[in-house]
């Protein structure tokens, strides 16, 4: 000890911040945290943004959920710790909540989360170490990046084709492939594509999954949130021998994202998972000990919701949607793609047009400056030359908005 | 590719738990899940093993923590994702409620989390690596241990005295650092000791930390609960150069372990931390987006929870302490430490004069078996040959455990 003690005494302090928590990066904040925000002090600024579908308060949770939780406080029954990952009742209404008929979910499979994000942590944990590599899609949501760097699991981005409704490029997502990859991630419907994939493609990415013996995670923290004419099909319900890892969480479809209770549900017709992987999440969930106990009590009324009040969060989305993707649509150089699903869209900017700006960056950053719109540069989700914006804006702040970008393009756009 | 894909095909799927959940290691359910727990069938079991104080219905919350949830639930103002590491009024109330003569707290200084848990998690995994080492005390809370290791951060056990009330063999500490050694963990009030160590032994502490430049992880979850005539020191309060991660939360002062409200606050007087430690305890929150926002509106309900309550807790605790030290002082061969804070003892027994339990595991096994009483060995907290009681359960059970453990001794004791 002595020599640590002399060299230490001597150069004094030298206290670092460990290299898993730098390799934490979540690219929307860098990104965000760099650009030059300073909205247009004329014109109130238009978030379009945020993936909080609660920030307008058009958007309210269910009465189901809020009465639950009350009934949970009041009853005095959650306050002590549960099971680290969920209480029985919790596990059995999500089970029944995701049982659909092609995948029955026992409550046997279900842990629980604190939020879908941790459900996705200890999926991504539980499959892959230091040095192996997950798939995930291009664009996709940043966590799973940020979850895996920091804990040297490494990335590889598979393709999405805009031009067909955002559908996976399979031969670029097996050419990925190696002998470390672990897992394919699956985020359906996407953030933040605003995409449903039909069932046929869901099949024909199991189909890549088994040929190559990889297990999916699911990333289905949007399931059911889908338009009109649309229809949700999970993973699990398409996949007969790829075992899956499914991802949800009470976040999106009842409008409580605050609440952060999420979901892992264990879908292995074949046993392929075995008892390991199960016991893997039940070690992880020990980390933490799991969620709130009050949400965890109030879980089977949230889960309970009438349809009717899904249907009208839709109805609510579809209309921002229709009204965003043919107002963008008529504006010169940019290129939306109309959204089936979610809360999102993605809208291509053609650099040419507007050789003003380099990137996505540039182009939003000036569309606040000039006009207080923000909208995010999907250079977020590894995809420059596009913006991402949500569809759960107000309806006259979303007509506002768009009729400052008509001005912003007006302004900017070279023929 | 092709050799992937035909090997893989031939043999089939290999899917493997990552050695992260592998490693992911709780020694109490590792043990408690390895014994043989058969009751007593004529006997009712008691449990004075378990680390709830809820579970008896004897110590249920305070009326401000329950009306300040139930007014942030039907205020419709925390159903939205707050900042990662919590809404600035929640940490304000933190920050004011820890704040003391000596540390005076700012609301920047504190990042919530998901219960004490995920704090210490968020601080050992901020300040360590991989290959590195943090010294944690022995006996110990568990923890520590299950989140260090599965990260292959190594932890090295420092010896505490059952004989000093539990205070730490300072030199058996200090001999443990070496270069790699990126924190001390603290844990006072104690779980599994009841201890509560004084003034002057704090400052000892911090002394070695101060000499060897090395911070300190206070996990500080029991702070203000000390029986009569005890005080809380916080290490913050008594530390002028060495900078501190204070783990606490709501579990345990307030008696709800399930709502998973925690936090970590910054000291750190000289900027030894710099902003590289604010900004990870940052990132690493952003991956699981931080405690439940009811709750974290309830906060500065849930703080103001007048004096009263907590005396009324300790008086309660403190009567079954004295009860059962007293009862089980006089058993042959069973040598009690007297707590002054927590809700623990611990309670040593005499191999010699028990030669037929070759460890505490045995004795607490066979003590169920036969009188349908669970007690925790102490190998949970890689103590073995002394076993843990719990000071939380209700006073008629409590002697009921008591008359058997006295039945128990007199049948197995040999002078
Ligand atoms: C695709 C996707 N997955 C997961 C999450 C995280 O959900 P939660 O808030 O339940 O952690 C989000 C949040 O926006 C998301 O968009
Ligand atoms: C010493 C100690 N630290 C931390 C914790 C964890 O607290 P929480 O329930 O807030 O995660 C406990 C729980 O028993 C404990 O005894």
């Amino acid at each position: 000890m002595e020599n640590h003690k002399e060299s230490s005494a001597s150069t004094g302090w030298k206290v670092k911040a460990s290299q898993t928590s730098n390799n934490t990066f979540n690219p929307i904040r860098a990104i965000v945290d760099g650009m030059v925000i300073t909205p247009n002090s004329d014109k109130e600024m238009i978030a379009l943004s945020l993936g909080d579908p609660t920030v307008f308060g058009n958007f309210p949770p269910p009465d189901t959920a809020v009465q639950g939780l009350l009934d949970a406080v009041t009853s005095g029954k959650y306050n002590g710790y549960g099971p680290s990952y969920g209480h029985v009742e919790a596990r059995a209404a999500v089970a029944n909540h995701v049982t659909t008929d092609g995948a029955v979910v026992d409550k046997g499979d279900v842990y629980l989360s604190c939020g879908c994000s941790d459900a996705l942590n200890m999926a991504i944990t539980v499959l892959a170490d230091r040095g192996d590599n997950i798939l995930v899609p291009c664009p996709g949501f940043s966590l799973y990046k940020t979850l895996s760097i920091s804990q040297g699991i490494d990335v590889k981005l598979y393709k999405c084709k805009p031009e067909k409704c955002w559908e996976t490029d399979l031969d670029h997502m097996a050419s990925l492939i190696d002998s470390r990859t672990k897992a394919i991630v699956v985020v359906n419907p996407s953030n933040p594509c605003g995409s449903n994939f039909s069932r046929q493609h869901i099949c024909d990415i199991i189909k890549v999954a088994e040929e190559y013996r990889i297990p999916i995670i699911a990333d289905e923290i949007y399931a059911d949130i889908v338009f009109k004419n649309e229809r949700f099909v999970s993973c699990a319900s398409m996949s007969a021998n790829v075992p899956i890892l499914s991802c949800g969480g009470i976040a999106k479809k009842f409008l409580v994202p605050g609440w952060r209770l999420g979901w892992v549900v264990v879908h292995d017709r074949h046993g392929i998972f075995g008892t390991e992987i199960r016991m893997g999440l039940v070690k992880l969930s020990q980390r933490i000990l799991g969620p709130c106990t009050l949400i965890q009590g109030a879980l089977p009324a949230i889960l309970s919701t009438p349809k009717s009040f899904h249907l009208e969060t839709i109805r609510k989305l579809e209309e921002n949607a229709d009204y965003l993707f043919n107002q963008i649509n008529g504006l010169p150089g940019l290129n939306p793609i109309k959204p089936t699903a979610a809360m999102y869209m993605m809208v291509g900017f053609d650099k040419q047009h507007y050789p003003e700006f380099k990137d996505d960056v540039a182009f939003t950053e000036r569309l606040i400056s000039e006009q207080s719109v923000f909208c995010l540069p999907a250079k977020c989700f590894e995809y420059p030359n596009y913006f991402r914006v949500v569809l759960s804006v107000p309806r006259n702040k979303t007509e506002e908005a768009c009729a400052r970008l008509k001005k912003f393009c007006d302004m900017h756009y070279h023929p």
